[in-house]
C-alpha cells in the first residue's frame, strides 16, 4: 500500500483528508475534539469502518490532555455524545462509541490513558483480521483474470485497512493477477470515479471508469465475470442496503446471469430487521443531484430524487461474504449463519 | 410552446443555441454555410430530425447569394459535401440532404430559389406531421396520471417540432393531465438534464430529475407507469439502438414488469440491418466520462469506456410507436408493419 490512510502514532492521530483526492494525497492531524468532529462531518473521513475508527482514536485525541482518569471519566460523555452527532445514520460509529464509552466506565487510575489507547487500538486490530478475512473468504470466489464491476468505494479508504468489496478484489489481483476492475462513477457524489480509481491505481490493479448507466451494456457486449459491492445494513434476510445504484447494478446482473456479491463485517448485519422493508432510506440534498460539485446541469429549481441508498432484495445476492465466511443465497438465515 | 427550436421566416435561419441550455435560451442566426457547418458540429443544433431539418434549410442559405439556377447547381455539391462531415453517423442528415440534392438536379431557372426553399420546408412539414402522428398514436397507451421516465431528450429540442418519445409525455399531460415525469439525467453528457427538464418546464409538464442509477429503486419503491426513449437506429427485427443507458432501463423495467415504448419516425428504422448486431456503436472521447463539463472526476490518466449508444435487444420493447402507429412487441418484423 503506498498511501496511508489513518495513523496513529506517539498519540497522534493523522488522518488522508479524502475531500481532497483524487486531485491531492494530503494528511492532516486531528489534534483536537472539534478537528475530529470536523473530519467526520466533512467527509475528509468516510466509509463506515473508518469513521468508527476515527471515533475511538478521536476519542484519545480529545482526552490526552486529561490530568487522571477521573477527569478523563467526568469528560468522556461529553466527547462521546458530540462525536455521536457527526454522521447519525453511521452505524459503526456508534459501536466504536460504545466501546470506548465502556472502557471509559472502569478506566484504571495507573495508565489509564493507555488503556484508553489499547482499547481504540483494539478496535483497529478487529477491523485489520475483519478485512483479512474477508479479502480470504471473497477471493475464493474470484478465477485469475476475473472481470469485475465495483459500486462507490469499499476499499482501504473506506475501512482504514483493506476494505470490502475492493478489498477483495485488490487481494484477488495480488494473488491471481490478470484482474481488470469496472468502476462505476457512482452518482451523485462519484465516490467511485474520486476514490476507487485512485485506490486501484495505487494498488496498480488495471481498471476502467464507466458511467452508471453503462454496467448493463458492458455485461452483455464486454463480458463481466462477476460484480462486487459494500453494504451499509444488512436485514436478517438478506435483504442488502448500499449507495445508490446498487439495486440497478443487481438486476442487471440477474438478467445477464453474472454473480452478485455483497462483502461486508458481521457489523453490519442487523438482525432486528428480519427484511429489507424496514430498513429507512436517507433522503440527501436534491442539489447534490441537479449541480454537482455546486455546478448547476439542470433547469432551475428543478426538483431531484437523491435517496442515498437502495435495498437490494436478498434473491438477486449470489452469496454475502462477512468475515466469518461465504454464505451462499438465495436465501439466507443470518442469525444461523452468524451463530448469533 | 414557448420557445422557437428553429425558425426560417424571409430566407433567414434562425436556431435556439442548444448548449447554452438550460442557462440561457440564446437565438442565434445562421448567416452562411461555415455558420451552418459549426452549429451542427458544435451541438447549437442536435438531435436526428432536427440536424436534418437544420441542414435542408442549411443549403437554402448557403446558396442564396446565388445569381441564377445554374450557379446553385454548381455550387451545390460542395455545399453538400460539406455539410454532410459535420455529423457523419446522422442518418437524418443525409436523408435530408439527399431530398435537396434531388431537388438541386432538377432546380428550374425561373423561382429556383423558392424551388429549393419550398423542399426544406416539405422536410419540415413532413417531420411537423410525423411527430404529430407518432404524439397522437403514444398517447393511446399513456393513462391519465401515468408516471413515466425518460431517457436524454426526445422533445422539441431534437425533432424541431413535437419531439419523438417526449412529444408523447408532453401531448399525454396536456390531453389527460396528471403526468409525472422521471428525467435521467443521461451521464456522460447530461441531455437529460440539461434539456428535458428545461423543456418539461416550459410546457408546465411535473417532473423530477433522477441519476440514470436510480430507475430501478424509483420504479420498485415509488411505482413507475412506464419508460418512454427515443432511438438512433432501429433494426427490421426491432433491436434499437439509442443513447448509452437505455438498456440498462429497459432491463429494469422488464424485472419490474413496466412497459417500455421506444417511439421514432419510420426513417429510423434500418431495414437492411436484420438485427441489432449489425449496428455500429461509435466510441466517445473518454474525457467524457472522466471529466464531466471539464472537470477531472477521477484520478489521472484513469481510462474509460464510453459508448454512445448500446443496443436493446427487441424481446425487451413492449412496443415501438412510429408515425403509422403502434407496433406491438415481443417480436416485430418491421419490413412487414410499415409496408416496405
Amino acid at each position: 500500500m503506498t498511501y496511508s490512510v489513518l495513523k496513529y502514532e506517539n498519540s497522534r492521530l493523522e488522518v488522508l483528508d479524502q475531500t481532497r483526492l483524487p486531485g491531492e494525497a494530503v494528511t492532516v492531524e486531528l489534534s483536537d475534539l472539534p478537528s475530529v468532529e470536523e473530519a467526520i462531518r466533512s467527509l475528509q473521513v468516510r466509509g463506515a469502518p473508518l469513521i468508527g475508527l476515527t471515533a475511538g482514536y478521536g476519542v484519545c485525541v480529545a482526552l490526552r490532555g486529561a490530568g487522571s482518569a477521573s477527569e478523563a471519566r467526568s469528560r468522556g460523555p461529553e466527547v462521546l455524545e458530540r462525536l455521536s452527532k457527526t454522521r447519525p445514520t453511521a452505524v459503526n460509529l456508534f459501536w466504536a462509541l460504545e466501546r470506548m464509552e465502556g472502557r471509559l466506565k472502569d478506566l484504571p487510575e495507573a495508565g489509564w490513558f493507555e488503556a484508553l489507547e489499547a482499547e481504540a487500538r483494539a478496535i483497529h486490530e478487529e477491523i485489520k483480521i475483519q478485512d483479512s478475512a474477508m479479502a480470504g473468504h471473497g477471493t475464493s470466489l474470484l478465477a485469475p483474470g476475473a472481470r469485475a464491476i465495483t459500486h462507490c468505494n469499499t476499499g482501504p479508504l473506506a475501512t482504514g485497512v483493506l476494505g470490502t468489496a475492493l478489498g477483495v478484489l485488490i487481494a484477488g489481483h495480488r494473488l491471481h493477477g490478470g484482474m481488470h476492475v469496472f468502476v462505476d462513477e457512482t452518482r451523485p457524489r462519484w465516490q467511485g470515479a474520486h476514490l476507487t480509481t485512485w485506490e486501484l491505481a495505487n494498488h496498480q490493479v488495471p481498471h476502467t471508469l464507466i458511467c452508471d448507466n453503462s454496467a448493463a451494456a458492458l455485461m452483455r457486449t464486454e463480458g463481466v465475470d462477476s460484480v462486487w459491492v459494500g453494504a451499509d445494513r444488512i436485514a436478517a434476510n438478506g435483504d442488502t442496503a448500499n449507495k445508490i445504484g446498487t439495486y440497478s447494478l443487481a438486476v442487471n446482473a440477474r438478467h445477464h446471469g453474472v454473480p452478485f456479491y455483497v462483502v461486508a463485517p458481521s457489523s453490519t448485519v442487523d438482525l432486528n430487521l428480519p427484511d429489507g422493508a424496514g430498513i429507512p432510506i436517507e433522503q440527501r440534498d436534491p442539489a447534490e443531484v441537479t449541480a454537482p460539485g455546486g455546478r448547476p446541469i439542470a433547469a432551475k429549481n428543478t426538483p431531484a430524487w437523491n435517496p442515498a441508498f437502495d435495498v437490494t432484495p436478498a434473491e438477486l445476492v449470489t452469496a454475502i461474504v462477512t468475515e466469518h465466511g461465504v454464505h451462499k443465497g438465495p436465501t439466507y438465515d443470518l442469525a444461523k449463519a452468524l451463530g448469533r
